[in-house]
Parts: C-alpha cells; structure tokens; sequence
C-alpha cells in the first residue's frame, strides 16, 4: 500500500506570455483498478491510487450488486494474475452462504468508457492500436493564448447552466471548425469527432482539439483514435494521459487560460 | 430532433445570506442514450441530448468498435423498442459486407458507472431499488454556509494538483467524519462509503456529502444506495440528478459556495 502514489511528477514546459521555461510539475495518478468477485472481472475503474478497497467494497454497494455490507468476505489485491499486478487488480470473496450470480452482475452495467480496458490492467493493454501521430505542423504560440477566449466566446451562444462541457475543434490559424457541449466530456468530443465519421471525413489532421475541464485517459484515447495530434484543455491532464500522449506522439497543453499554459509532451508544434 | 431539449428547468430555493427566495434555474438535460449496433445494446451513456447519431458514431469510433466511419451504414433513432423511446435509443447499421463480431464489442468495455442500465433508456428502469430517504433530522443553514471552506481546508492537506475531486461526509453539526479524494468523482463517492462497509457499518443516518463540481445522476445514484439523505455540490446538478433526488425524498444542494446555495429538492431539512 505504501508505494501507492497519489500525485507524481511530470517534466513540462511552462509558457508565460514571452516566456518558457523547464520545470517539474504534479499531475495526479490515474490507473485502472480491476475489481474481481469470486476471480470473475466484473469492471475496471479508472481511479487514483489508495483506499482500492473501500472502493471495490464502495462499487459494489452503490452499483446495487450486493445487497449489504455483510455480504462481502475478504478483500485482497490479486497476487494470481497473469502477469502479477499486486497494485491494479482488487479480488472480492463473497461472505459465506452469499449467492453469486454472474449474469447479475454483468446485467448491471453501462458501459462509459475507453476501448479493450476489460479484464486488463495497464497502460499497454488497455490502449487500442491507432497509426502514431506524425503530423508535423506547427501551431503560433498566439494563437493558443487566444483558445480558451474564442471556446468561451462560442460557447456563450449556449451556455446557460454553468454545467455543460465542452469540446472544439480549431485550424492552425485558431478558426473554430466544430464546438460541441454535452454533460459529459468524452461525449462532446465523440459527438466533435462523430460530426465527421457521420460525413465519412477524417477529422482535418491539422488541428487542436480544446476541451473544457480536466484530460483524463479518456479523453486522449479518444483524440488518439480520430488522429488528432494537439490537445488542448483549461485544466489538468492526469498521468496516463500525459503518458500516453508522450507515446502516442500527441501534443498535450493543459491548464491553458488566457496568456499561459502547460505543456507535457510535445512541444515541438508549438511556435514561438 | 426539435423537441430534444438541452436545458431545462426547475424550480429551486435561492439561498442567499439571510434571505431565500423561489425561482426557477435552469439545469442541464442528462439523459440516457442507448447505443445499438445490428439491433444489440453496445453501451448506455449519460449525456446531454442533441447530435444523438454524431455521438453514436464517434462513440463507436473512438472505441475502436469499428475500424474506419467507411464502415458505417445507416443511424435511426430504434422506433421498434418495446416501450417505444424514439429519443433515448439509437440505432446503427453497418455498412454492406462489414463484419459484426458481437463478442468483440462487449468485450471492448470497461464499466463505470451506475446500476441497471443495461438496455434500458428510462429513468424508472435505470435505478435499483432503495429504501426511501425518510430521515427527518435537520440541518442548520449556518452550518452548510461553512461546508465548501471546511471541505476546502481538510483537501488543502492532499492537493497539490489541482485535479483531484473530493467527496466528504459531515455530521449535521459540521465536523468532517470522512473525506475521500480521486480523479474521478464518483470514485471519491464510492471510497466514502466503502469505507463504511468495510467496517460493516451502517452511512450516518444524519449527515451531509459534499461533493466537489457537479452532481450527475451517478452521484445521486450512489449517495441513495448508501442511504444518505443530504447531498451538497459546489457545483451544478444535471435535471437527472434533480428528477433522481425528489423521487427519492433527497434534499439536494448546488452551487454551494461562500455563503449561498441553490435547492433543487428537499428543503424542508434546511434549518433557517
């Protein structure tokens, strides 16, 4: 337990209107934790590290697929995976007598999210295969200062709530190509990348996909699938999106509010 | 598609220093939508309606379901469901000679979310059963002007990213009794009651979640099966959320900062 990290380092490059410069900066963890029942995988959160076991017990009360606290037995990381994985996989006895109906438990979900992520537990396995991101544009410094002025501007036509996220699509000259808002921020960027599988386009290779709020995991495999090398977003990245944007060769700015910004991997496309 | 609303409204109490008053606020629609390729459910997402079959598409894309929107074949909203939702379920065909590897598809998913949605697209059908929230205690008004600061102070010890939300349980006096912090909220939720159950005890009867950001139905979803009747946001509700809560004679807070606070239901169990 002990190893278990909740906040981690990240080398970035932090811009301030003329100025950059190399530095440290926290990110959060997030990783998959698979919760078994009886060794049968019954879903993968993607969480930060600690209290893993009051999480599987938490899921398993409030997903409605066990009726009370007594009926869970013992709760231990699965040292039986192939490979071993002591940290990411979480196996859930039962308490004695308790009925364990496997049907039940698949019947109780909804999928939400990521690709090839059941039953598996790290970054390699949980990634689909997609071509790496060679787009070797550059996209003026000026203009990603003006990003999150030109989403707001655009998403004031809209915005009523104070709750809608959203997600856009600009050219390297910083014109908006597509803004869609949903509750749900990987459902605005399916609905963004959607807009152009529904017109048998590919989503324009040049371009920086902002998006409002945090970059999980989710939301760089999802660019990552449509080909799109620039994320751009007003908050933090977590970890494995930072991680598997440095794989992917994407370019990942996060914490971008008017004349500044982060970026975590790929700085190379941005001109100064 | 005309009468696919994103906002909608609610009739709310406005809390405001000493003074409260009735208003209607607006609250972003967060509905089910369900997925469907060659007539099987693939996935049930929360999300805010409109571009339905954009969302559908790139879903299906950027989960590696299919390999290129080539494959794509005609998108309907399912009139064929039994009972009929032309709204909430999508259907998508394959274009001629694609082939549908049904195995593949489930397994492509992890599970993240709430209970019993599995092809179901209404708000009866996609909650579990509890027991009513009957408590009848109170709250004092005072002591809820409090919570965002307290809440606040007790993450200062942890925060360091910027990025990580906070779920924490107060008695109605105000004292923390727990608090929980993850890259996901509803993971957050999940570890403070699962430290509950891990002790094999009972949530308090009488206490107050704060949550940091928003309330989708998820939340209220997981705070009803742990029993907890008072659910307090920093952020906005989705009108899931809102509809899930008064159904469920919750008392829900929002936008919960400094010394105001917006009722969406439940006011009775606010002190003045």
């Amino acid at each position: 337990m002990e190893r278990q990290q909740r906040v981690t380092q990240r080398p970035i490059w932090r811009f301030r209107e003329e100025d950059k410069a190399a530095e440290d900066d926290c990110v959060t963890v997030e990783e998959p934790l698979e919760i078994r029942v009886e060794e049968t995988p019954i879903a993968v959160v993607m969480r930060t590290p600690r209290h893993d076991f009051e999480l599987a017990a938490g899921f398993l009360c409030t997903e409605g697929l066990i009726q009370s606290p007594q009926e869970l037995g013992a709760i231990s990381y699965c040292t039986a995976a192939e490979p071993p994985n002591e940290e990411n996989i979480v196996e859930v006895k039962l308490a004695a007598g308790v009925d364990f109906d496997r049907q039940r438990l698949q019947r109780n979900f909804y999928a939400s999210s990521s690709c090839g992520v059941c039953g598996k537990a790290s970054i390699e396995a949980i990634t689909c295969e997609a071509p790496a991101l060679t787009g070797d544009f550059t996209v003026p410094l000026a203009m990603l200062y003006d990003l999150s002025e030109r989403m707001r501007q655009a998403q004031d036509v809209f915005e009523q709530t104070g709750s809608l996220h959203a997600a856009a699509l600009f050219d390297p000259a910083g014109d908006l190509l597509v803004l869609r808002e949903d509750v749900g921020r990987h459902n605005a960027v399916d609905k963004l990348i959607g807009h152009y599988a529904l017109r048998n386009e590919p989503v324009p290779a040049k371009s920086v996909l902002m998006v409002s709020g945090r970059t999980s995991f989710e939301i760089v495999q999802k660019a990552r699938m449509a080909g799109i090398a620039v994320v751009a977003a007003v908050s933090a990245p977590s970890s494995l999106a930072v991680d598997l944007a440095r794989e992917s060769g994407m370019t990942l700015l996060g914490f971008l509010r008017g004349r500044g910004f982060n970026v975590y991997t790929g700085e190379k496309r941005i001109a100064v």
